[in-house]
């Protein structure tokens, strides 16, 4: 997965994700890792004079640190150099407005999940992703591990037979104090209207569906505070149905107090049964009906299957982590809008990224457990 | 927890358990391992003929090695050194009505779980054992680990703050395959009306209130076959919640191809959590809030509460396992019928090993997740 | 490895262990586990009127509840019913002199490591049971787990090829603190001439012979204190030859600050690698030369070799412990005795059970690694 | 460790590491990663023409994709704005030339280890560093690790007290077959006396010293092939004594079959012990005497000494690597070029990267190992 010769690079765009956040440095360290982009232009701050300033500080030519998203998209589509790619990290409510505007303008993009907060809204990016012809890639980073590649390769073959049972996790204690220093993910306006789902569940539920290669059909949920007097919610539980018949569950929460990140999958079919966790991310245990159970690690000898060697830039027992995953990303769009327009219809289908539709589905799914947990009752998950 | 002199052998009869199967052999151990014991008369096969062989094989005399339950029980009660205690491990259907003339004949039981496949039936045990002043141990035996009673005690003394999230799984590979060997279990006239939940599902619900102290308040299941055609269940997931609030989820199934035992819990309070498997029983990590993980290992050096100390044996560093679990119980059993009738009155009250009302909390538990299935709806836990 | 008939139990003495010692209720533990013994004659205490108190409370008949081991060596085999076996877990001093009387009692011997503290005495033992046609047994217990003897079966069957490097460890915390509470181990006299190498490193040795199937053929050792002033070894670490050419290396400790029991082995071989620890032993992971590790559980399915799911009573998922171990020896020493005088010439043979010859060799270990040391030399390893 | 302004980045030139190696990747992402250098100048390959290309394939300007490396320190010495730093990943044997002659064009260097291949050489390049005050970097990048930072910290603060037994291990499968793919380090002339020893080795030593800040005063090797028949060695076990008394032993293998990475060192002192494995670096295992073990994860919250916290990058529970741990060399260096010439008598001094003094070392342990090795006796290990 190293390019062999030098391609030009990708004049990359960011939106959100000022010097101080978590996800900016993220975006950026993965933008050089992947080799593949020139960060040209910024909106770093809803303050337009810091916007600007901490654009130029981090090397924006005065004019392409921008004060504001409207600024930034409009002059760029009019630069012949403009921006050909942008990454969107703003608080979710901005990520509908500013990826709307940005196909319109003709950019491909690279947009921080949940990918909107409105069903609705949801839809429509998805049809003018289509329309526009463009890569639209919503980061469920977690995916671009090698050894959860591998795992979906190993269910996709066939290995585990038909699958059975799912039961995914993510665990957290980011939450779990009475008073934890002020986010704007806990203003519903800007943050969506589960906190806990839009924030780390729908990383969980698209891994599900990600490694078995299942739609999820039906759940039922149990959402809301573990704390109590909070009013957003920082726990839900889910029993799960998928497409083929597989039963599952869910365990999400950001108030497990001493948690740390514990995103994990445990996938069991006919012939075994597949785990992994987040936290030691190079390994993938294999349980095999009436055998030993093999501890796959990530290595690059021809002992793993091509996308999960494609994946990696290590050999065996050099760890990789969490950068090098979210870099998988940055190179796969790079990849595929090198590859635009023979491939111009990919952009829904079977790539190896998530897609718009993926960020369609996970807000689809933040939509079902709302109302599954309302009504106290089973919802289906079909996106209608 | 050794006895430090040697009191008189407690008369022991067993119903159940010939030397072929997996649980007789566990009770005869547990039995020689406390010291308290002596096996007298047994009942080991539904073959009065082979159960009269077999018990002379084993040691009893031959009209102590009885052909048929029922002969056992009227014969050793009219004898001036007859049991004094009866243990049974028969098939499911058969606990209630041997329990039942063993209370009126007034020997203490040590009977395995469920207590019996009728909620009625469990109702009644309960009210006899209270009556004739016995002492009825239900071998939910995992709840006898050090490190589970050490988890109980940091709950109970506030180590973790009120409890907010609870996680239980029981997660086995007997029956993974589509066609296993015939076992009674499949047959509900025998097992009961679940098989996943009566085998092992309410070993788990039992431990969760056991570690926590708190009562189930209201579930909801999904419970069923893992595998398509089979008419008996292998799966249950349940929604839980605690009679304080507390949330929860379970997951059982002896489905999951390549399993192996897997019971475990996870349990979060206010200031962190815990988390232990039976797998490797002498661990228990404590995750703490804005601190390190510590790996509580069982060790009697004066780090652990009394309780769990008092469960154990052996130094630290020295694991021990699944039969000086069980053995606890025969001890247990052996102090609190010495202790009569003094402390007659705490049969039904807080004592270290599991009674006939956790037996008959585990069968409502059984009822409740076979009508919430049914109903698909969100059904009380309390017994009425 | 059940009795299928009841036999008639082993007559048993024992000669150390008091109540409040770590390895006497470990040897009662076992030799009741073993269902294969009857305690019948005590001396619990270098103190005669202690002894006898502590023997009738244990439940011995007050006239063999001995006051001192000559008296009960000595009356004992002038009884009909006389012990036919004696357990010796005295200070390492006295296992000579009761051991050399006991053979010439006719007794079969269970006897603690070391063997005794000199060499001479070490083969006049070896010389004697032979002579005497007895059983003797050396309690290198850890040597009597599961998954120790499936190790031992593989690399017998060549599954790992030819062995190339063996490291073995025995880490301790007991010796950590400046001033650990007195123990007549401190006493060379009593203890031998080096502490932790009589103590723990004879096991650590004992393994890697046992597993490989490989004698040792020399070392080079460093032993010493690792805290400045104490005058008691704590420390050894070696360098390793045996006889096939295989190097290895040990590291064994008792003043390791906060480790816990860490007896280990990691063996390679051509074909892979196997590593087993103590604190968690039904576990063994066997690496495999361009294949994934897989983690082999004591189960009792027919994947194991025979020698280990002999050795095991539970089935998998269900742990056993430290005691099932010892219990392997008590139990393994009663079959032996019941096959004499057939098996008479197998005393110093291949038997599952560690000898008087591995005691011997024990003895030797521990005064090559002295020798070594002084000498900051390589040495021989072989019995003159 | 942010920048928080952009400076101007570092011109580097790298020689060795072509696209199929190992090696050179790793330097470009960790140079990428750290945002510091822009890469100019390249010697990819001995074959002049495929350097050439492959440099131009890279991206460099033809006149800068140089054919050797005597043109490329020759020509960019002359230009205005030539490289600054020098990056070194050429076999052993052409560390030292071109090191020599990078140091008097006053270039940076940034060299794999070991540093050369004779110990004159080396000396030499410690006084030329010192006399042309130029930054020179090692890569020992294990040591780059946050929780080996931490481990440092934590015991140059004395949280473990005096330091009492190290164990350091680097345990790999590399060479474990009869006839490994070949490699120039099978050539003593390129690769050094020692194979294993230059090869992982001195790692393992590095790491030794660095994290307890101790000087290694002898040391009794055993070295060789653990194949019977292979030329070159594979195996070292070794005796350690560090200045303060401390004793150790550390066992290096490439020939351990099944084994992947297996860097890895425990080390206790009078309060505790610490153990890291490299192959899941972002955990810290915590031994504490009297206490529990915890378990330190990298985490940016204050709970980790700031060494720790300054050499990461991402927050609590999201993995960082091997090419996070190599970046933080590469970032390190960056700074302290930029710190000159204030800096300048640091150099050689305490400093958190590895310098050519620790490059010396290195060195001189290999010679130390051999010399014991040969003799079968004890050496010391300070540098005459």
């Amino acid at each position: 997965m190293q390019m062999s010769k030098q391609d030009p690079k990708l004049r990359l765009g960011m939106i959100g994700g000022g010097p101080s956040s978590f996800i900016g440095p993220v975006h950026r360290m993965a933008a050089r890792m992947s080799n593949s982009y020139e960060l040209c232009a910024t909106v770093l701050s809803s303050d337009a004079k810091k916007s600007t300033q901490l654009g130029i500080e981090m090397g924006m030519k005065s004019e392409r640190a921008y004060p504001d998203w409207k600024a930034m998209i409009e002059r760029e589509k009019s630069l012949p150099d403009g921006i050909e790619v942008l990454a969107i990290m703003t608080p979710n409510d901005l990520h509908y407005p500013i990826a709307s505007a940005a196909l319109d303008a003709g950019l491909h993009i690279i947009c921080d999940k949940p990918l909107c907060n409105n069903l609705e809204n949801a839809k429509i990016l998805v049809h003018k992703t289509k329309e526009k012809q463009r890569v639209f890639c919503v980061t469920y980073n977690y995916s671009a591990y090698p050894m959860v590649r591998q795992a979906r390769a190993m269910i996709n073959n066939g290995d585990l037979g038909e699958i059975r049972q799912v039961h995914l996790e993510y665990i957290q204690s980011h939450m779990a104090e009475s008073s934890p220093p002020y986010n704007w993910r806990f203003d519903s306006e800007k943050g969506g209207q589960s906190l806990v789902v839009g924030d780390i569940g729908t990383h969980a539920y698209h891994l599900g569906s990600y490694v078995t290669g299942l739609e999820l059909d039906e759940l039922m949920a149990d959402l809301g505070s573990s704390i109590p007097g909070r009013s957003m919610d920082d726990y839900t539980s889910c029993l799960l149905r998928y497409e083929n018949g597989a039963r599952g569950s869910l365990w999400v929460t950001n108030a497990a107090a001493g948690a740390e990140h514990g995103l994990s999958f445990r996938i069991f079919g006919e012939k075994g049964g597949l785990e992994w966790h987040q936290e030691n991310p190079n390994i993938l245990r294999h349980r095999r009906l009436n055998g030993f159970e093999q501890i796959m690690t990530r290595r690059k000898d021809g002992k793993l299957y091509p996308t999960a060697e494609d994946s990696m830039r290590l050999v065996i027992g050099h760890p990789e982590g969490f950068h090098d995953a979210f870099a998988n990303l940055y190179m796969e769009v790079a990849a595929e809008i090198r590859s635009l327009p023979q491939n111009i219809n990919k952009v829904a289908d079977e790539i190896s990224f998530p897609t718009v539709v993926d960020g369609l589905k996970g807000v689809n799914f933040i939509y079902t457990i709302i109302a599954s947990n309302k009504d106290r009752s089973w919802k289906n998950c079909r996106i209608k």
